[in-house]
């Protein structure tokens, strides 16, 4: 399950939705759609989810000033332990849940959305962009990339390797692979360390397809106003400088000519 | 290139971006982020792209009255021919254009956006949802989705079947495919269509890994109040009734426990 919440990760705070119901239950977030920033107002409760994501654009204090509202920060055993109480509270009050990334995004969220139907509590859900079609600013297209993969941090002897296998199938494809990478709040995996971890699978499996001269894209803080964009090799990578989270890196398949010429003209090089 | 624009195809009216600048040129749509709005209010001239999508959740008429705004539609010839324009107007004026699905999901707007930067005209894309990311409301994983394919309207002789080729590949691995299905507005294809469509073509083939009784998912007007999922075998989708634009298909490949569980949840069964 916990690998699942590596698919907020790369999401900037630009991104929001709400869950929300007749007899009320809400999920949203910054950079909200009109839609759901009247929905935060007629809420009495609103949750903002903490565990998963690093909210990029704004303070929680600019946040609570902006909707005017009380907002109560949800850490994992708030939402995980406590989903009962915020869905019991959506039974009697308007109860609004905010969360940077997709609705169904993570498990955890998809979760509380079934656990609120089994109590008849009705949830609504305010989707938003997310890096999985944000990502399209680099100027590849989005109906060429493969299935996406998330990179978790290795810890010690916890070396997983399993989503280079799935880079490799998109590759030899000819599509390109985008890599979630993961956030354990308030640290999030730069680029850099990513590149790091791909060559080390590189060199211990003496890979022909993805290689240290593979061509890779870094994609840092999406949607804001600091959005960066940058093509290199892996082995370049891993130098780079992208500034803070969060990061996100697109492993480049096969490009066609307009590909070749969107990506000169919305990337730097390194 | 024009295959490109079936990217549209099962983007909701909710769905919206932005393309501004400084000096100033910019796109937007409907349920737009409370930042879109704040930058429609003080362009001068805004375009709405209308011959690759179909506004769904409201009218021109009502979009001025919500925006306070004279909106420009655009049809094909406009946003080609006349790209010109519309970008030397952003030399002098504020100029949104708006388009419902994603900023980098059609060549033709990536197309401005490089035209744009070549008269140095600064271009911002305000991103919103799509169906990319908004699919997952269906119950599936995003992570478990290969590469997205477009079904076109077959047209006589002219019967491509390419894509059943990535839907197969897609399917292999176990993964889902998600199809946009083809509009021409105001003709849109249904589920109907795409199914038979591809029971033509697995009849042809005599496919044995999609046959008519693979599963997959109708997935209508997500986003809007009248959104509705609904789960069948291909043979069944042909008959189904599911209503107005715009329809997607997803082709289910292998779910795992959860994803199973959801699906119960989430869609409807024919």
């Amino acid at each position: 399950m916990t690998s699942y919440k590596y698919y907020f990760a790369g999401y900037p705070g630009i991104v929001n939705y709400i869950l929300s119901s007749g007899n009320n239950f809400y999920f949203t977030c910054v950079d909200i759609t009109v839609k759901g920033l009247e929905i935060v107002k007629k809420c009495d409760l609103i949750f903002l989810e903490s565990y998963t994501s690093i909210l990029g654009g704004c303070s929680h204090q600019e946040l609570e000033s902006f909707y005017g509202k009380e907002i109560i920060v949800s850490d994992r055993e708030c939402v995980e332990s406590g989903a009962e109480r915020i869905i019991e509270s959506a039974g009697e009050k308007n109860v609004a849940f905010l969360v940077v990334g997709d609705p169904f995004g993570a498990t955890t969220h998809q979760d509380l959305f079934m656990r609120a139907m089994e109590k008849s509590v009705k949830v609504e859900v305010i989707h938003n962009t997310s890096i999985i079609n944000a990502i399209a600013s680099c100027g590849l297209w989005l109906y060429r990339f493969g299935e996406i993969i998330s990179i978790p941090f290795w810890d010690g002897e916890w070396r997983p390797t399993s989503f280079f296998d799935r880079i490799v199938d998109n590759f030899e494809r000819g599509l390109h692979t985008l890599c979630l990478l993961d956030i354990k709040p308030p640290r999030f995996m730069s680029v850099n360390v990513a590149a790091q971890q791909l060559l080390d699978i590189v060199q211990s499996r003496d890979s022909k397809d993805i290689t240290s001269q593979t061509q890779c894209i870094a994609a840092v803080r999406v949607g804001t106003p600091s959005q960066r964009f940058l093509t290199c090799t892996l082995e370049q990578m891993k130098e780079v400088d992208m500034g803070g989270p969060l990061h996100s890196l697109v492993v480049i398949g096969k490009m066609n000519a307009v590909e070749e010429e969107s990506l000169k003209c919305f990337c730097e090089t390194s």
